[in-house]
C-alpha cells in the first residue's frame, strides 16, 4: 500500500478498456495505465464514473481493482470508487477494495433512496469509521443528484472521516467556498476537481489536483497544467487550460448519443485512435461511437490533441 | 414458480424487518408474509424501494428472496426487484433471483449514469431478452430521476420484452396516457400502481392492480378496494381510499426524518406497533423513529388503521 | 359583479384569439366565450397559462378582460389571471382587474426570484387581504418552479385570504391530501383540477370542478363530464374522460414545436378547424402550427372531437 | 446616451434603497451610486436581479431608470434589466427604457410559458432587432429555469442581436465554452461573470467583466479585482477574490430567511451599516433582515469587508 498522505497532483479516472465481448481488455488496460505513469501522473482513480463502475459487475470490479494494482506496482497510489446506492451496499464494496490492495477508496452521497443533509453526514462518517483505507468523498450531483455541503465536508475532514473531495459538481462558488473554508479549518482535505474544462479556475480557488477524464487521452497536458499551477505561471496554465478545453469538444461532438456514452465514448474512441487501446467498445446499454462520430473526433483530437 | 400470466390486484412490496443488529429477522417476515396472504393479496413484491433493495447487501438479498419463496411456498406469485445501476449490474441480480426461485422481476430506468431515450429502451429489450422470468418496469422517477415514456413502454409489451409496469411516477396524466395506449394495442402490459393515496383514481384510468407500501400495515384495507373496482362499486372505493389516504398519512408525520427514513420508517413502526414484527430498525444510514415521531404515528394508526 | 360564493363546474380558461397581426380577435372571442356558455359551462378563467397570459403586455390584459366581461354580460362568472412574478407586480394587476369588472382573481406563488414557504404563504396573504375581489391560488410548478402545500392552502382557506385553488400541479398524491384536508377543515376551499387527462380522478379526489384548456374545443365534453360527476355515474364519467383524453393527444401530436407552443397551438388549431376562430395565430416568439401539424391535430379532432 | 461599444469592467447591478412604505428611497440611491461611480466602476445595471426587478411595478421600474440617468448624469454606460416572461411584454419594457434613456438594456429567455431552444434564440432575435439599444442577454438558469447555450449565444453575437452576455448560471464548464467559442469567432460578444465569488476564474476563462451583487457593498474591491485582470496579476487577483469571497458570506448567514431575501437582503444591512442607505428594507413578500441576522452581516463586513 502506498501513502496517500498528501496525495495532490492529477490523478486520471483511468478508463476500462473492453473487449468486443465486453471482457476487460486486460492488455490495453496495461498499455493506458503505463503510458499515465509514464507521464507523471500523482496516482490513479479506478472504478469512478469514467471507469463505468455504475455498469461493472461486482467480479467485474474485482478484477479491474487486482489488475490496477498488480500494474501500477507501488509506482503510484491507487484509488477505487466503492460506488453504491447506499451505506451497507458501499462498505461491501469497502472491503473488497481493501482485500484487492488499493490506497484509498472514494464514495459518493448515498443515492436512489431519498437521503437528506443529517443522513449523508452519517453516511461518510460510518463509511469513513469502518474503513481502514483513506477515503475521499465525491461530489458528483449529476448521477446522485445531491450536492455536498462544503461546511459538512470540512467538519468531516476535522473529524477525521474523509481525507479530500472530488468535486465534479460543476459549482465554481461552493467550490472556492469550500476551498476557503477547508483553509481557515486548518487543511484537513485534500482538493480535487473533476471538471476537465476549468481545472486552471479551480486552482485559482484552491484546488491540489484534479482528475481529468481527459487526462486518459492527454495526461502529459495536465501534468503539465499542474506544473505550471505550482510554479505559478498563471498565463502558462491558461493557455494549455484552453488547448484541454477545446480538446475536451471530442464529448460533446458525437450526435449519435447523447450523456454518459458520449463523454466516455469519446475518450475511448480517442484512445483506439492513439493505439492506445484495441477497440472503443463501451458496456450495455450503450454502443460504441461509429462513423461520423469517429471521424468528428478524431478532426478535434488532430487538431488540439496530444502532438506525436 | 407460479404463473405470473395474468398477475393482477394487490402485490404489496414487502418491508423486509431486520434484528436490532439489522440482520434479517426472519420470524417477523414470516409473521408480515403470513399475515398479507392471509388478507387475501395477490402476491408479493420483494427487493422494492419499500423492501429497502438499495441498502440491501447481495448476500442479503439473496436471502431475502430465499426466504419469500420458503414461507409463500407458491401461494401466491413472488415478485423481486432487481435493482442496480446499469443492465450489466441488473443482469446479474436477475441471474441470483432466477436461481433464488421467484417468479417474476422487476427493474428500474438505468441511472447514476446519464441515459437518455434510446438506452433506456434497449436496457429493458436487453434484461427482457436474456431474463427467463417475466420482467415488469418499475417508473420511479424520484430514485432514478427519469420517467418512462408511455409509447416506449407499450412497445416493450408488443415486442415481448416486460409484461407490466408499476407505476411510482406520481404521474397520473402519463398513467392515464399509459393506460389508453395500453388498451389500443391489444392490453399487453398489466398496469399498477404504486401510489397509496390514489389507488380509485389509478383504477379510474385503468390500472389493473396496486403496488402500494401502506398494504404492509393494512392489506384487508387494499383487498377490499380492489373488490370494489371488481364490482364497480366507485362510491365504496372513494369511501375505502379516503381513509386509506388519511392512514397514509403515517408517512409524512415524522419530523426527525424525512424522506425514504419517514416513509419506511413509518411502516415498520406501525407495524411494531401492530405486533407483526419486532422492532422497527431500518438500515444505514437511517435510525428507527423514536419518541414523539413513534407517537404520531400511532395517533394516526389508532384513528384510521384496521380495526381489531 | 356576479357571486361566485358557491362556484363549482366547468370553468374553461379561454384561449385569446389573435389576428394575423397578434392584435386580439374581438370577433373571434365573441364566438369563443359565446360557444362555450352556450355549452353551459359554470364560468370562464381569462388569462391563464392557455390564455397567454405570459405573453399579454398590460394593454392587451386589459383589453382582454374588459372584452370578456362585455361579452359574457353576467351570464357566468369571469375570473381573470393576475399572474407576474412577485407581490407588488401582482398586487398592480389586482387592481387592473377589479376596474375592468371580474368577478374574481386567480394568482400564483411568487417566480424568478427565489421565494420559500414562508413567503409564498405571505404572498397570498397580502394578496387576498388587499383584493376587493376573491382569490382563487393557481398551483402550476412547471410554470413557477414551485407546489403549493396543502397544509398551506387549507390555512389560507380558513384564514379567508383565498377561497379555491386551481391545481395544475400534476400531483395527484397532493391534491388527494389537499381534498380531504380541506374536507376535515370544513370545506373553506372549492378546488378545481386543470388537467384535461384526469378529470374524473380528480372528482373521485374530491374536485368540485374542472378548469380544462381542452373545454375551449369541446366544451359540451366537460360539462357531460360534471353532470356524471354530480349524479355519480362514475362509468360515464370513465367512458367520456378517455375520449377526452385521447383528444387531449392534440397537444402532443405537433412534432415542430414542444412545450407551450404546442398545447396552446393545437387548442387554437382546432377550434379554427372547428370553425370557431378565424387563424391559429400565436404570440411571438411562437408560431402557428402549419402543415403536417395541422394535419395531425385534424386527424385527432376528426375521431375523438365533439359530433357536429 | 453613452456608448456601450467596448463596454469592459465592473459594471454592478445596482440595489434599489426603499423607504420604510416601500417607495423608491432617491438620496440614497444618489448616494450609492455617486459611491460607485468614485470607485471607478465602468457602468451601472439597474433593474436586474440583485435591483428588485421581478418586484417592480413599471411604474417604479420607470421611476428608477429615470433617476439613474439623472444621477449618473452620462458618467458611465447605464444598463436596463427588461426582465420579464415572453417576447411581447420585453418589448413593451425595452420602450420604457429607451424613452428612460438607458444606454443598454438586459433580457434573460423567456420563461413561465415553457419554451425550448428555437423559441429562446427567435426571442432574442425579435428583441436584437427590434431595439434600438444594444441588448445583453442575461444567462440565470436559477430564475428562469434554462440554460443558454454557448453556440446559440455566439451566432447571436455574430448576427448582431446581442452585444454580450451577463452570465449567472454558476456554470464554469459552459462559461469556458462559451468564451473559446466567442474567441474563436472573433469576439462578437463581451462577457460578463455575475458570480461574486469566483470573479478570478472567469478572467482566467475569457471574461472581460463582472457584474457582482457585491459591489454594491465594495466597489472598490472589484475594481482592483479588474485592474489586478488587466496587468495580468493573478497572485494579487486572487487574494482579492477570495477577501471578496469571504466577505460574500454575507448573503449566506441570515437564518431567519433564505435565497433571494438573503442575498439582497444582506447587501442592503451592510449599506445601511456602511451609512450608504437609510433602510434595510425590501419590498413585499419579504422582511428586511433584524437582530442576530443583522448582527452576522456586521461580523462578516467588519472582519472582511472594506477599510475605512
Amino acid at each position: 500500500m502506498t501513502s496517500t498522505a498528501k496525495l495532490t497532483g492529477v490523478i486520471p479516472p483511468v478508463v476500462t478498456p473492453l473487449d468486443d465481448d465486453r471482457s476487460l481488455d486486460v492488455a490495453s488496460y496495461e498499455r493506458v495505465i503505463n503510458r499515465l505513469i509514464d507521464a507523471g501522473v500523482d496516482g490513479i482513480f479506478v472504478l469512478g464514473s469514467t471507469s463505468e463502475v455504475a455498469f461493472c459487475t461486482d467480479e467485474l470490479r474485482a478484477q479491474i481493482m487486482r489488475e490496477a494494482v498488480r500494474i501500477v506496482g507501488g509506482r503510484v497510489p491507487v484509488l477505487a470508487g466503492v460506488i453504491d446506492m447506499q451505506t451497507p451496499r458501499v462498505l461491501a464494496h469497502i472491503d473488497t477494495a481493501r482485500r484487492a490492495g488499493v490506497d484509498a477508496v472514494v464514495a459518493t452521497a448515498p443515492f436512489y433512496a431519498i437521503t437528506h443533509a443529517a443522513q449523508i453526514k452519517k453516511h461518510f462518517e460510518i463509511l469513513g469509521a469502518r474503513s481502514e483505507l483513506p477515503l475521499y468523498a465525491y461530489d458528483i450531483p449529476v448521477c446522485v443528484h445531491t450536492k455536498l455541503d462544503p461546511d459538512m465536508l470540512v467538519d468531516l475532514g476535522l473529524s477525521g472521516a474523509i481525507a479530500g473531495v472530488k468535486d465534479s459538481s460543476n459549482d465554481d462558488v461552493a467550490f472556492r467556498r469550500l476551498a476557503l473554508k477547508n483553509r481557515d479549518a486548518g487543511e484537513p482535505l485534500t482538493l480535487f476537481t473533476g471538471h476537465e474544462f476549468v481545472v486552471d479556475g479551480a486552482y485559482l480557488s484552491g484546488a491540489h489536483g484534479s482528475v481529468p477524464g481527459l487526462s486518459n487521452v492527454d495526461p502529459e497536458g495536465y501534468v503539465r497544467l499542474h506544473k505550471a499551477f505550482q510554479r505559478g505561471d498563471w498565463a502558462g496554465l491558461q493557455l494549455e487550460q484552453d488547448r484541454l478545453a477545446q480538446l475536451m469538444e471530442i464529448c460533446l461532438c458525437p450526435r449519435g448519443v447523447t450523456g454518459w456514452g458520449a463523454g466516455v465514448g469519446a475518450f475511448k474512441t480517442a484512445l483506439m485512435l492513439q493505439g492506445v487501446i484495441s477497440t472503443n467498445q463501451v458496456p450495455e446499454p450503450f454502443d460504441a461511437l461509429t462513423g461520423a462520430d469517429v471521424d468528428a473526433v478524431k478532426l478535434i483530437l488532430d487538431k488540439f490533441g496530444p502532438q506525436a
